[in-house]
């Protein structure tokens, strides 16, 4: 069974539904019904005016929105195991036009106002270095720890205080609202978040994710650099499509918590041997190779993530008693 | 009715099923079993190894292969009607990092060697001009019109004469085979094409075309800035089983000769209005406003390309009464 | 003698003196005693608040200025026969990220309110289209003719009119002013011009050219792009030396006058032959090529501009003897 | 007495006269006879065939041998306190278009096989990584320790072994050959770098760097960046002047053993304050802010590089009884 990663499931059937069901000739580009819906979805889920806009992939997110946040000359500043650092083939230099990553440190890929304070002071105000112009922060992170609304806010006050915008790579944002029961308001916009990549692709979507603008006045730049960047599709009412069905009756919400929920098994079951409190749907677990090739011989699939540390990721689909035995085998080692 | 544009046509019942069947949990990106049989597909339909890589959007085809093409420093010449000139948001400088289109002139957007090599001819040899790296030509032409595989050729001659490479912007390219009945091959590597964008999207597709690389040297290149450019979707399966499902009995065949064929029942109601011979699935009309007035009162719709002149796009789906019903309103006319 | 192009010629002495004067112990980059002068001359000689950087090369001036004025997915508006289009190797998409130039027609490389609006209007106004930012004018043009300030301020009347801005290439800024007489302030920023490219190395400079913002809010972008593209040398002192130089007693009013004399004397010689009237410090005439190569057989140098068409340009050290030679030897073909 | 920066300097009188006899009509740009000298010339001093360029700035010499050699889409690995990571304002990632640079540890801004293998080794080999393409080391570093050949061939073998290519920051190499006494071909080509950026403005130029390439095959590449970057002035000779001065009699050797030895002159006052051994022009010295004060009271101006240390250079042009002034101060402390 497969825990690889959660970008790899299948997609939620009513997905496959809906984009079938929007199968249908309408105005091309973001033209369409389906697409005209996604403003006005978004703003009522955030409780504020937002603007929306779907694109095919997480990358694709984060990076237009980091080009309409930071100019090319300016730096972001984020973990350095952020996904914007290490797995996205340098795409934020690609589509700002060479702004720089400046890496922070801090245990779980966790952004803390300190860190994030303390690498802006390293930086000589002249012109001979770059300037930090975003903060940028993945909720869940990467070891799948949440932010809870207050940290983001802290945060935010920084980047309020420094001139900086805020961005949260959302692409297990449902999985950390599932954990905290926070508003996405809270999380966001209220703490300061200018711009979110919301994803769905790992967490039921088939191809879809959803960029948040709470600075609705960036709006037209995000869809001349949408286009621009390939990324602004002639039927994209599937794309639409597809975020609708997962907004429905809070379908996002509910494959979030089903992913969690297969997670707290794993990670019951791992006890002292996890490495990271398991906060969203990825389990961080100490194992030698050999045990690691006894769970393999066994028929799981994860990701060697370190020495010594093997890491599982639960999905949407995930459940029942391929789970209840990846959790014996985790227990007997 | 719609006549705008192919674009915006629904998608044909078999890709749709085909997306369906192929949501299920497989590897992530490009690893999965469909987009494994890509490369394999497509060697077999061009009769030559090939190196096939799925994206959502002929903008994104076009501009990566440009990109892989064309250093920042040089110059793609291409007609000014143009699809990577007029209609893709300036794409190709951004995925170039800069390089330049050089405008040629010509009747129904079509690229002659007398053109293209008076262009090169009006280029100073030295750093201060921007030199010619890259001829692209649009097969069909925005205008409709189609290239045979030995006016392909000449421009493939010239473009080896003078160090450049061939990039063919094939969204038609599916039309104009149906035309002419040539062979994949034969109008693309054979002529001296290195590389194709074959659009499915406008062809019964959803959201899939494939960037069609003859010079397979270049794929590792090709797989990187894809990446980067945010289009590598993390269940790309969904756009194999698109393209592969468009292959499979050559359905991408007989969709464009479904529009084709529709497009010659209005051409032939249109007679001497008709600006451009139709050639695939666009007719170009003259008809004054109150003529298109007359038509749009009627039900149809379709695009003012121009001071008394009208633009239709037919469609994989469209045929029967409605069709008919559009021919005598044009005759009518 | 050499009538090749006034980028060629020697600096005048007093430039050479200063760069020499400025040759002791400073603090780098720009915060020296000389470079501390420059906003302040500038001002003076504006008649309004501007600020003012060197650079080396006008390719980094213009290029440099419209990064600041032209986001990288908008277009700037030239002639097709500007020299940011034809001669600086592609500088404004390296320096923009990309944004587009669009070309105007037009006798004499002078954009006119007609073409730009016209350019304008044919530009939809939707994200598939590259939207202008920015019109760029050259004063001289590439042809030697000049604008009044009325011609530049119907030009910032249009480009108000449509939220965009305007960029002045003055490369033979001088020359322009010591034809028409009007003053630098009427001719630039109360004529609607945001930034100037204030040339000196063609009249007398040895290499330091200024940049001029009259919307003085970008001059820390500017610095920063300065800093970023390699040009803030670190004995900066020496280019402010040189225009400081050349600002002292209008110096560069006074070469552009001497250069713009010799002209004079050659254009009256060239007489019938004359392709453009003569406004500046250059001269187009129609000579065959048996003509041409007689004027060369006297020992005369110039640029075979295109068939039957030869150009001269003057600099500020011209004049005597060798240039009565010319004008006869001119005269008598 | 100023012992800030190098940079700050005053160039040296012959260097002054070279600007001053170069100042006559020549061809423009780089078809002077000055700049035609300077393959030549560096042929020569390299014993093999090379290509040499004159720029303005370090960080332009820097950046177009980094644009050459590494693709946007790939990395370079250097030292985090390298100059093209803290001083260059992300000039690496505009001249590349978006490249990343990768950080590696290590005292004195060293580079060593280890610290590049292990930076290497962590990167995983995929699309979703940005893969390594160029490793950078400064010589002299920014701490003023220099690389021997051998040091420098090993990092040579690493990069051969990875397909790498090797770029040498020199702005101090007349500094690093001084101390070491080894050739220029020694510890360049012969040890593997493929490009050197050759600082002559530190060294008592006036503004010029020239840029060595021992891949000559890059020569066309680099003559468009050039211009395209706005480096190519039309008076060149000025520049190349410059380094033909600095070449002749090896002045610029004879300036860096200048400067060295009155940097061994601070540092055998310094004794155990020292941070760094001193090995080229530049000088770290542990001193309280107290101390430091006392020392800028007496007139000596420094740099204050971090808590408690502070750090002097020297230059060309400094001896004699300031230096001994500032010694007996440092040694009084």
């Amino acid at each position: 069974m497969r825990f690889f990663s959660d970008n790899a499931a299948a997609a939620h059937p009513k997905v496959i539904e809906a984009i079938a069901a929007s199968n249908r000739l309408d105005t091309a580009y973001d033209g369409d019904a389906w697409s005209g819906r996604l403003d006005g979805a978004f703003s009522e889920l955030f409780e504020t005016e937002v603007r929306a806009f779907w694109v095919a992939t997480g990358t694709a997110a984060n990076c237009l929105g980091l080009a309409a946040l930071c100019p090319p000359y300016r730096a972001i500043l984020c973990h350095r195991d952020a996904h914007i650092e290490v797995d996205e083939a340098g795409a934020p230099g690609f589509f700002t036009g060479g702004a720089k990553l400046v890496l922070l440190d801090g245990p779980g890929a966790k952004v803390t106002p300190t860190m994030a304070a303390a690498a802006c002071e390293a930086i000589r105000d002249d012109v001979h270095q770059v300037q930090p112009a975003v903060i940028s922060l993945t909720n869940a992170t990467e070891y799948g720890l949440v932010y809870r609304a207050a940290e983001v806010g802290a945060l935010g006050e920084l980047a309020k205080a420094r001139g900086l915008r805020l961005h949260m790579d959302g692409a297990r944002f449902a999985n950390a609202l599932a954990t905290t029961g926070e508003t996405p308001a809270d999380v966001t916009w209220r703490a300061g978040v200018d711009v979110l990549s919301f994803g769905f692709t790992k967490n039921g979507g088939l191809n879809a994710e959803a960029l948040i603008l709470f600075r609705t006045e960036l709006a037209d730049e995000i869809a001349v650099r949408r286009k621009r960047a390939g990324h602004l599709a002639s039927k994209g009412r599937m794309f639409a499509a597809q975020i609708l069905a997962m907004l429905e009756n809070d379908l996002w919400l509910g494959n979030a918590q089903a992913a969690n929920s297969a997670a707290q098994t794993i990670g019951g079951a791992a006890g002292d041997r996890l490495i990271y409190p398991v906060e969203a749907n990825e389990i961080f677990v100490r194992a030698t190779a050999a045990e690691a090739d006894a769970l393999r011989a066994k028929g799981f699939d994860f990701y060697d993530w370190g020495p010594d540390e093997i890491r599982f990721v639960t999905s949407w689909d995930q459940g029942g008693e391929p789970l209840e035995q990846l959790a014996a085998a985790i227990a007997a080692l």
